[in-house]
């Protein structure tokens, strides 16, 4: 078996709009339809739930990776469940641990998701954000940072990127 | 899907001895028949390799939960790579995202997962131990510390844990 | 003797304009003078290294809060390394060790930091900021959020917060 | 200002024993008086709160790692108290941030650091030591572990040390 490719898929927990969970669930389903691993931040909340409900909804494998050392308030969607104990500092693995990041609706941890990812020199997917959000991501990511309209194009993109850095 | 339930197999890496890698590929491959996912700390070498390398001889699933943030050094065999660019601070997370931990072989690396495990109230089986090795840990860790002597042995012991406990 | 205040001033490292670099010494020198202790990531670049020379010029006491583990890199304005071994997740702890954060410039590390500190209901002061930034954390940090447009007025209201919160 | 030198002092916490917090507050007195910074894991109990208590009595400058995101449970002895929410995962800073770790007392949380410390090829000198304990470490940290008697005895090896590797 060769290593999976995992797409990170971030997004607001509690704060979630229903939009943002709707396109993380077609995003999610999408994703595992390719045959891609779906990692989140794990939690029973918003777009990380979502995610990887319609993962499953596609049949595919999930992993959250949980600020918690136990499993309270963790998604029942998560297969696969890694427990840091570290709070939001697990953001850092989220980040490392996905081939390419997809980021569904903002918030502060998710901010800070996109921006670790950009420090760490991954490749960030913006999906149904706003003006202000993409100009500022866009200013301290540059070419790092793509802005995504629709789960097609998103899937497009993944596709491109993995294609063309042959990733391990 | 349910959560699925991990055993966490450490030991050292470079410096394994052919029978903790002997016993660590025996031990990989009888926790994958028995449906139970894989997770070691992901390095190319020694206990880590060796078990995820029986897993997939049992046709199981390995995480790989590693010190680097890019994955040099780690393992063809380990089917997800988790990143977490820590360190041996990711040891924690080994210990916390395990329902069980088997220890075999004993190193510095190793021996603070055992501590951290114990640390976090979590259940170790040392497998293949010296006399010294047995009586410090039975010292800190009292009931939590199991002793085994085979691999049937310590799967006998992973299950009956597991039905004790309802691991979720 | 009393747990210390503790200001945080983040910043980018090799990206630091000279005008964030000059700013940061100054409010390095003028947080010193206030018995306050100067904490950053610790590097000899940029914001950080400048904002601790600053310190140590109003006779003040570093920290520096390093994402290596060693201490290559590290600024020789830095009193108490503190050595994560842990990349940018250490920017998290800079974020929680810190009562009060101050962030001079713009970039993929300093983005994190704003974001993980809004995240744990820190308060952020943000100085020499443009429209977008300003913009941006404001959206996502609310209340949380302050603008100041000079060093004397980051100080007062430094003051003005450990005033009213008695933070301990 | 020339970074600071730290010795770090580790053992249990509600586990110690009277033995041990006494050890520990001689220890932080003579370490202070050399003019050595306390390092410890910061909590208001046992050798952590002893050692840094005796630090004070020696006019010593604290810094106490905490496990938690918030100051709940930490020691009033800490004059800097760095929090980084990560649990036992902290244990890792406290070594890496220690030239030199002196171990008082021992229970799962002490032995995983004496473990990291060993794993990060730090020296460590255990103190006031049962046999076993000694015996154990001996065999997975060979040269790095030396074993001490008395205060006294330990003050001399770190002195010795400090002057052969100039730390800086």
């Amino acid at each position: 078996m060769a290593r999976k490719t995992i797409v990170g898929i971030m997004g607001p927990g509690e704060n979630a709009t229903p939009e943002d969970n709707e396109i993380a669930f077609e995003l999610g389903k999408a994703v595992a339809e390719h045959g891609w691993v779906i990692l989140t931040g794990g939690r029973s909340f918003g777009v990380m739930d979502a995610a990887m409900k319609g993962a499953h909804e596609g049949n595919g494998l999930t992993i959250g990776v949980l600020p918690n050392d136990n499993s309270v308030n963790s998604s029942d969607n998560a297969d696969i469940k890694i427990l840091t104990g570290m709070g939001s500092a697990r953001n850092m693995i989220n980040v490392l641990s996905s081939h390419v990041i997809v980021v569904i609706g903002m918030a502060a941890g998710t901010a800070s998701e996109v921006a670790l990812a950009l420090k760490s020199n991954k490749k960030v997917i913006l999906l149904n954000q706003d003006e202000i959000t993409i100009r500022f991501f866009k200013n301290i990511g540059t070419y790092k940072v793509m802005v995504s309209s629709s789960v097609s194009e998103t899937i497009a993109m993944i596709k491109d990127y993995l294609s063309v850095y042959h990733v391990y």
